[in-house]
């Protein structure tokens, strides 16, 4: 993962959001680097991760495209699809937390459908942090926008973790799961310090 | 599909829903039949519908499983949990709707994508809906939990359309698309129209 974080993306400049509307024009970016074409970051991710069963990461990913998640009727619809995604995800983190923390009983096939879940919407968030939303009800930094490549990057570390969670979870081993929330926990905190308003 | 409805359900009473602090345990239910177990459900609903990529649908289904979202640590959590996840696929379905309305112009990659995520998502709502949870920021009518098995049917009719909705956005074809969102859209409005206050 550090040669991921370390190199420079290959991923091509595009819009990551987009509002379709157009009185809301103005706010519309034009070349938006912090997602690009899903196709690259497949390929690059897969290359770079043959231990991830990269079929399943493809799924979970499919929010990332340009297109996918491109189209947000306004900006307060974007900002609350970002943290609405995200809040689902965190309940099912949760529990695999909760399981890795000993303050739940482990259990395997409910790691393994949680981590399931969490693996399906890793890439979905990241399409609504649209430029120009770090207004209203929310706690987005404005350095997301200023430091468009490093966010992309800590969202591509997040989804990579999430991949290696899911593969973890299926193992059936308790040791794997905790390895791999701390992980992911890590993930989700390096971009939280950085990024969200306390 | 008319024949699950017709059919008197062959899910086993569960919860599928719980609150897993005990100052919540009054709220606990112990025997609610809205959801059950998910290898039942899978087992039944994929002998039914052939035409189904089963493997997707179980993969889309898994949020129905008793255990999996089936901790809410309070029962603000558990309909905030609902709201949200039910917005994040109302996005991603609305872009689906665009097209087979002409408001947006057809992409076949596009829809496939976007279903794909409302079919990886359609069955994590439903285990919010836990007993109690009529009241505070929600428009879900007590009804939900005084009809458990038609509010249950009524969730599962929209999981079987969203699972061929799935399947007719891969075929590249609009007219496919365009007959699939409108049942899908149908299975939305029918639910609404019982259990959702204006």
């Amino acid at each position: 993962m550090q040669k991921i974080l370390a190199t420079k993306s290959a991923i091509p400049a595009a819009a990551f959001g987009e509002i379709d509307r157009p009185r809301f024009a103005s706010i519309r970016p034009k070349t938006n680097p912090v997602f690009g074409g899903f196709a690259a970051f497949r390929s690059r991710a897969c290359a770079s991760l043959k231990a991830l069963a990269c079929g399943a990461m493809i799924a979970a990913l499919a929010g990332i495209s340009t297109g996918v998640s491109a189209q947000f009727a306004k900006p307060e619809d974007a900002v609350k699809y970002r943290k609405n995604a995200l809040f689902v995800m965190q309940q099912h983190f949760g529990r695999l937390a909760a399981m890795a923390q000993g303050k739940a009983p482990y259990d395997a096939k409910l790691a393994a459908d949680n981590a399931l879940i969490v693996a399906n919407m890793a890439g979905l968030p990241w399409a609504g942090f649209v430029e120009g939303t770090d207004k209203g009800d929310t706690k987005a930094k404005p350095e997301i926008w200023k430091d468009k490549e490093n966010f992309r990057q800590l969202s591509e570390k997040f989804v990579v973790e999430v991949g290696k969670l899911k593969t973890a979870s299926a193992t059936g081993k308790l040791d794997d799961l905790k390895a791999a929330v701390n992980a992911t926990a890590g993930a989700c905190k390096a971009c939280h310090d950085e990024y969200r308003a306390k």
